[in-house]
């Protein structure tokens, strides 16, 4: 998926956010912005906006001289939403079909509010998750391919997310599962050291995949592209992901929730909507 | 006042949705946008927010070719206004200090939506008007100083307030009133077009002030400059006004709604406040 003008204005609403959110001097925060400004004009639209987004990140994370801006975030989200797996996974055994119920939850994910203070509050998460049509909806295509699969491809997206992604797994029957990580720090994106500290290892093979928030292939550790080839079956969390994967020419099956206008209206659906979509069929 | 970052973004922002607001195709949006970053990476931040609107406010109208982006909505918004002045008038005449009255609904103007199909309720607009405290009131300064003045200059600021800013000029008694508007259209202000087709010429002389969205002293008009020089009392309205002329060592009233939360800050006050304030005593 390519960038559009909006995305560049994002990107920088989401780079001055951090920069003020870390507690920046002014005078560091205008001339690193300006940099960003410098760096962006040089780009162009055959971008993809996940593309935008690492090179302008590593401005801000070199600059900055922070190499993991978000780590406190991520190890509170991922925290937040441990103290409720056992709760979730009550809820997923007294469902019908189990990994369908996983797999919406995982999609869920990123509706959770995490902010600090907040109570997560299961019931009202799962009416949320049941509640919700999907505005594009491939789980039965999803599930079907998943029982004849020897090898899944799952990449990850945010932290606490990635909380919901190693109950869904938990759930999937498939030989050799290997979930992506990032291969540093980006965003709030998981990589090694959270998927190790919520024990992903325990359920699957955890490789890192692309230094940017969200998968790149051409940017990816050969591991990745070793597995992104040859799995018969690839889920790719998040917008991130999405954006980095939508135009190649291999089935994925995104699973996300279209959360800014330019996915929105690409993939044809409101803003806001819960997909369950594959690129190719 | 000096720009922030925010400050480009919100440039960014805005010229963005100019161009998706007049239907420019994808191809001239990304060209326009990418000039719009090269010419702000060449920026720094001794400049004022409304210089910078100004710079690029010039390259968007430049490469679009249409000279005046929002002449409807300023035709608009102005017939909205005129639709209502007899009712307005009405209300200051009951009140007990008619003049005062006059200048909170001219600082209220901003606040009236014009939006399409937007019914404006008179009393509701009154309403706001008396019910809101102004977080920084020198109303009396003002007041007092008109009494004794000679020559006022009143800088104007947005169409539909413009109309809000005649019907308090009424009630003004000084001499020779001056009414600046933008000497070039320029977002939707009042350019000396509007002033004359709301009939501002009946009630003040009016003159040109400057080609951007605020007053800039030195990129403004000779007349401008002389009367800003020699003028008893000077009156500015709005933000963008208010950026360009508050780090002026010349006494002004500034008759504003802080409606960013950059300003906000800038004077101490909470977003959305009314304020009546004067950069020196």
């Amino acid at each position: 998926m390519l960038s559009s003008p909006e995305c560049l204005t994002c990107n920088l609403n989401s780079m001055l956010k951090t920069m003020r959110e870390h507690g920046l001097s002014e005078k560091e925060t205008e001339r690193i912005f300006l940099e960003i400004f410098r760096q962006t004009a040089k780009m162009d639209f055959s971008l993809t906006p996940v593309e935008i987004g690492r090179i302008l990140g590593k401005i801000v994370t070199g600059e900055m001289g922070i190499e993991d801006l978000f780590r406190e975030e991520k190890v509170r989200s991922n925290d937040e939403l441990l103290s409720i797996y056992d709760d979730l996974k009550k809820i997923i055994e007294k469902s019908e079909n189990k990994l369908l119920t996983a797999l919406k939850l995982s999609v869920a994910g990123n509706t959770i509010d995490v902010g600090p203070g907040h109570e997560i509050n299961i019931n009202e998460t799962m009416e949320r998750v049941l509640k919700h049509d999907f505005a594009i909806d491939k789980f039965d295509l999803l599930l079907e391919e998943l029982k004849n699969a020897k090898t899944l491809l799952y990449i990850g997206d945010n932290c606490g997310e990635t909380v919901l992604d190693k109950l869904c797994i938990e759930y999937i029957n498939v030989p050799e599962i290997v979930y992506v990580v990032r291969s540093e720090p980006t965003l709030n994106d998981v990589t090694m050291k959270e998927a190790k500290e919520i024990g992903m290892d325990s359920v699957a093979k955890v490789i890192e995949g692309t230094d940017g928030p969200g998968a790149i292939l051409n940017e990816s550790t050969d591991e990745f592209k070793y597995y992104f080839k040859n799995a018969d079956v690839i889920i790719s969390k998040g917008q991130g992901n999405f954006e980095g994967l939508s135009d190649l020419k291999r089935k994925i099956y995104f699973l996300l929730i279209a959360k800014c206008d330019v996915i929105a209206k690409y993939i044809g659906v409101e803003k806001g909507s819960f997909i369950v979509t594959t690129n190719s069929q």
